[in-house]
């Protein structure tokens, strides 16, 4: 959901990419990027794509031919990095897990250790499964062998901690139309000081000319002409940034958080489980299994048509298995916690599952002072 | 300028990537697509990002690496080109001519003859220069050795004939923010059905995921998730399409047209000299050369600061030499013309520069009938 706010100042009158006024809202998208990424980095940007051409960049920007790239992968958004590192000519060491599974921060040491890579690759959000991956161990080994680490954050970044200083996060790359509350559009990057350093090392140009940082850094910093960014979506994502400021992240980050817990209280109420173990589960996307007996397209499409309301499917591994549900930005509330659980129990017993319990009245009582 | 009824599009509500309404308007868009690069291409598409990421699509999906790779280089754009290639791979052959100079056809055919390339590129709207450079004799010189051809048409498509069919354009791609109308941030992109069937003989794989254009294909036509459109930008699209539909195309370039050649009148009655030779010049931006006894910079700047209209200078070797004023899409109008000429003439006296006659004037008597 986008928030009213974000709509409003999307009507603002469209400027050119080279107005001063472009520049100062520019400015403080970079300024807010570092509050929000949790991130002393000055290196931070709005890339003119979607989220997954901030994947893109962050993959084509430090990656040259045969760069060794490990990747930590228990879902689809991994291994699409690994596809595009691929492509991008880097060889690609994986760890793998099962979709949903977490893993060992011990493992995940002993994988890079062993591997030694240039970069190495985690997803801090998976959309596929509902899982949040700990991303500190992971780079605290990286660094050990003088790798960077690339940290997808599409869906933590204004919803959850991302915490790319404290994790140690060299590339974290997010989205704007989840935890930010704008349309989909543009592609917040931050890049730590020590990447900075190693993309005047390169010994190659990056192929991406599109997606070349360091040209980027000239548009934004240096106000030289690159391409012509959309004002229209620099003022939705200036507003969405703004708006977590001013709720406070941390504020933030705990009304996603109750409001998942409730949503969760609810869920088990149904005798639903979640896929996701507890500790190890988004706050801004949930994935309640489905149960056996119930199809989770034909529950899927009751809500659409009879609701309005669009949940998702889980796909690859997880092809109706779970159910992917956000709540997040804007959505966040906890009169949408009770609307959906109403909702999925009317979806369930028309599939005619039988809820031993009242979603609606678990989450209640979740959210009720102990 | 941005249309107002596109504004007004624009403030519908953002729905999912995968929204059936998202895909109808994504299908509106291919149609609309076709009638406005004059082609029946069915492989239109809008890329998520600017009119520079459909130039790096056409480049990258185009090459592989040691592709002999044709460009015909008069312009700044053309330039961008070459480095893309570069990047991707190619080995770039250049005809070169001054930025701003016409290629002769006949040496245009014997370059591309000898080169033999597999890929031929050139600017159709060179927007360093405003120059139109004819894609005819090149097209047909490249199909004769079995060569595609690409064509820049970010400042043609919406105001002045693209004529992808007619002069055998095999890729060609634009943006929104000119002749359409629109905010910046998709590039309209059409490729014709032997392009598509080189995209099927590649032997290596596209090195940019988000720009791959076989991916694209199973999103837009085959509804299967790639990345996260924006809904807005495609509302926005849709809308400015549509308006050159309800114009019509003819009567739209037509519209273009007149008003180039009443400020050309004006321009050249207030004594100043266009770059561009007659008969190869965009209707969309014009190019009037600046008097020698004018600083560009201390002008456009009065123009900005007293006048509130923004005009763009030369730059590379045309820095300081020539004024580069749009008149595209919603902005092509009469009345702009004579408010362009009447702030221009007050700007160059400023400049201590005095006209020998009122370049409305000149404009006004260029419009009466004959």
């Amino acid at each position: 959901m986008v928030a009213p706010r974000v709509y409003q100042a999307m009507q603002q009158n469209v400027v050119g990419h080279l107005d001063p006024f472009f520049f100062e809202v520019a400015e403080e998208i970079r300024t807010l990027l570092g509050y929000v990424f949790s991130t002393a980095n000055q290196r931070n940007l709005a890339i003119s794509g979607t989220g997954s051409s901030g994947m893109e960049a962050a993959v084509a920007n430090f990656t040259e031919p045969g760069t060794k790239f490990a990747l930590l992968s228990n879902g689809f958004f991994a291994d699409r990095i690994g596809e595009m590192a691929r492509r991008h000519g880097a060889q690609v060491a994986r760890l793998t897990k099962n979709w949903g599974e977490p893993f060992d921060a011990q493992e995940a040491r002993e994988f890079i250790r062993r591997e030694r890579p240039q970069l190495v690759a985690l997803v801090q959000a998976e959309t596929s499964t509902g899982m949040y991956n700990q991303a500190k161990p992971v780079c605290e080994a990286a660094h050990e062998v003088d790798a960077l680490v690339i940290a997808d954050c599409v869906t933590s970044l204004g919803g959850m901690p991302v915490m790319v200083d404290e994790n140690g996060v060299d590339i974290a790359y997010s989205c704007t139309q989840k935890g930010l509350g704008c349309p989909p559009g543009l592609a917040p990057v931050t890049v730590s000081p020590r990447a900075v350093e190693r993309l005047r090392q390169r010994k190659t140009t990056v192929e991406s000319w599109y997606l070349d940082l360091e040209l980027l850094d000239t548009y934004y910093t240096g106000h030289k002409y690159h391409h012509t960014a959309c004002a229209t979506l620099f003022y939705a994502l200036r507003e969405g940034l703004a708006m977590v400021a001013d709720e406070g992240r941390e504020c933030r980050w705990q009304r996603h958080l109750a409001n998942h817990l409730a949503f969760v209280a609810g869920i088990e109420g149904m005798g639903l489980r979640m896929h996701v173990a507890q500790d190890h589960r988004l706050w801004t996307l949930n994935t309640p299994r489905v149960p056996d007996s119930v199809d989770d397209a034909k529950l899927r499409q009751y809500l659409l048509d009879r609701r309005g309301i669009e949940i998702a499917g889980g796909f690859g591994p997880l092809a109706g298995k779970i159910l992917r549900i956000g709540l997040m930005g804007y959505g966040s509330t906890i009169d949408n916690v009770m609307l959906l659980l109403e909702a999925l129990e009317d979806g369930l017993r028309q599939q005619g599952y039988r809820p031993p319990a009242s979603g609606v009245a678990a989450a209640q009582a979740a959210q009720r002072p102990r």
